[in-house]
């Protein structure tokens, strides 16, 4: 096969990704049409976008390829489990410079492909153009199997406040990368390969969440959203995060903070849920904290954070 | 307003993005959560993606940033029209350069909004991210209405091939612009803005059609994929093609191929389908050929089309 993108082209590339691409269940017809069929069983689907930027979201020099892909992947499929839904299909556009290797693009889509699995769906469709800045953007589907949408506005006084997943790995892993270390190689996997808790998602649905978000920009930052969507004050408790001994030592090491990684640390796709102060809630969820009326915003130990803030896509 | 995007900041530009986009009827949950929800009325969603890359889908220099907008609406909402979908909902990716001017942006937005709005559809969600490279990644979704998808398959010996929507005006607006010409007018405003026939398409499936697809690269090379999926030879008759008086002049100043630009020129989003030969086609379809046994391909008065080919991702 031709080395690079531009020398295999468009139309061979495509075939070469869709080969490696089993069409799952949801799909009733996958790539090689003018647009893809996905099944919505309920009458809904459930839909959302990312774009991720060469340099800006990964780097090329710090993830594989096929981590990129499970990445970009992991960011939209986390999105459709935040809503409470099951992830059904992907549709992946590509743009890539013409001297992209293909291997790059193929172990891309490896990654895309595991990822996808790892949700229980599948690649329905995409695009492939030239760039000078490798851009993937990603859009997911998903099926609400009858459920309301858990959306961010529905959080009331009186909730309990629950994370789901791992929180501040992700930064952990940047921050050891960002001074040149390769290691602990458990915090730097984290970086290059999250684990959003997607069954979580439709099971927080399920127990009757008032509302939910993916953690993508960091814990305080994205509970703020819920917090002034729904008009409540979320009050977050310090020692009801458990800091995992990684943490330690390395923010040792590094003089860092661990209670900046667990509260700003974002990219992890976590799951932060409300729910009725009655719920019985299973092992995946983490009690971290109360909603309560005030001033809409966080509060940690009843104080406004003061830690590093979220990501904006612009600073 | 803040000039630039990476003045404003993110969740700004979003929300002033957001204000200018009404929540069309299909659309059960719009912007501002982590995922839409759109209605799939008979329990699948059509869906398509694609990436527009500055100076290579569009250029700044020539194109409005309104005309962008819809443009890159258009080539979305034609795909869904091009399997006998109606368009539903739209989700936007935009990579941009900080120094991008927020009024470009929100130019953007209302073409996407107008394009959506001819169409039937609105924009339920998108992304925001920086990026060397301005980039705008568009997802549409649609509704098949209960029927089966138009695919690019079904063609069989004895159809007859049509054609609806405008066929070369944007390629002969774009060979107007190269030279550096501003004028005439109407194919210049062909080259900025496609006007595809978006009714045509669910039209055709009520009609039979037995395959479809969207004009972009160019009539003979759309066609030759639809050929090859269906392994059929699309037989195409010069002299049935209306070549417009404005193609005739402009094609004498610039030394041009008028023939040229109805074969091979994309962007317009034409749609060309098959049909059955007992159907009694409505005046938005031309017939310009039938399908026949043979090589799978298309041939022009019986022979291979020697004019330029179409356009290539990555040429």
């Amino acid at each position: 096969m031709e080395a690079t993108v531009g020398e295999l082209g468009e139309f061979a590339l495509i075939s070469a990704m869709t080969d490696r691409l089993p069409v799952g269940a949801h799909v009733l017809l996958g790539p090689g049409d003018d647009a893809a069929v996905v099944a919505a069983p309920d009458g809904r689907v459930v839909a959302s976008t990312d774009v991720l930027v060469d340099g800006r979201h990964f780097r090329r020099a710090w993830s594989e390829a096929y981590d990129v892909g499970r990445r970009a992947a992991a960011a939209n499929l986390s999105d459709i489990a935040a809503m409470g839904a099951v992830p059904t299909a992907l549709l992946v556009g590509l743009a890539a410079p013409g001297d992209l290797a293909t291997a790059w693009v193929l172990s891309l889509v490896d990654g895309v492909r595991d990822e996808c699995e790892a949700a229980g769906a599948s690649v329905a469709g995409g695009d492939v153009v030239r760039s000078e800045t490798l851009t993937v953007s990603v859009t997911a589907l998903g099926s609400l199997e009858g459920r309301d949408p858990v959306t961010r506005s529905g959080a009331r006084p009186g909730d309990l406040v629950a994370v789901a997943g791992r929180l501040g790995w992700a930064a952990a892993g940047l921050a050891v990368l960002s001074r040149g270390f390769r290691s602990p190689r458990v915090l730097v996997d984290a970086h290059r390969r999250p684990a959003p808790p997607y069954s979580a998602g439709p099971g927080a649905a399920a127990l009757g969440a008032s509302a939910m978000i993916d953690v993508s920009d960091g814990l305080v930052a994205d509970l703020g959203h819920l917090a002034v969507a729904s008009d409540v004050s979320v009050r977050l408790s310090s020692d009801a995060f458990h800091v995992p001994q990684e943490f330690l030592d390395t923010s040792r090491a590094l003089n860092a903070d661990p209670m900046a990684w667990l509260l700003a640390g974002g990219d992890d796709h976590a799951l932060a849920a409300t729910f009725p102060p009655d719920v019985d809630l299973p092992m995946a969820w983490s009690v971290v904290g109360r909603v309560e009326e005030g001033e809409a915003g966080v509060l940690v130990d009843g104080e406004p954070y003061a830690g590093p803030g979220g990501w904006s896509a612009f600073d």
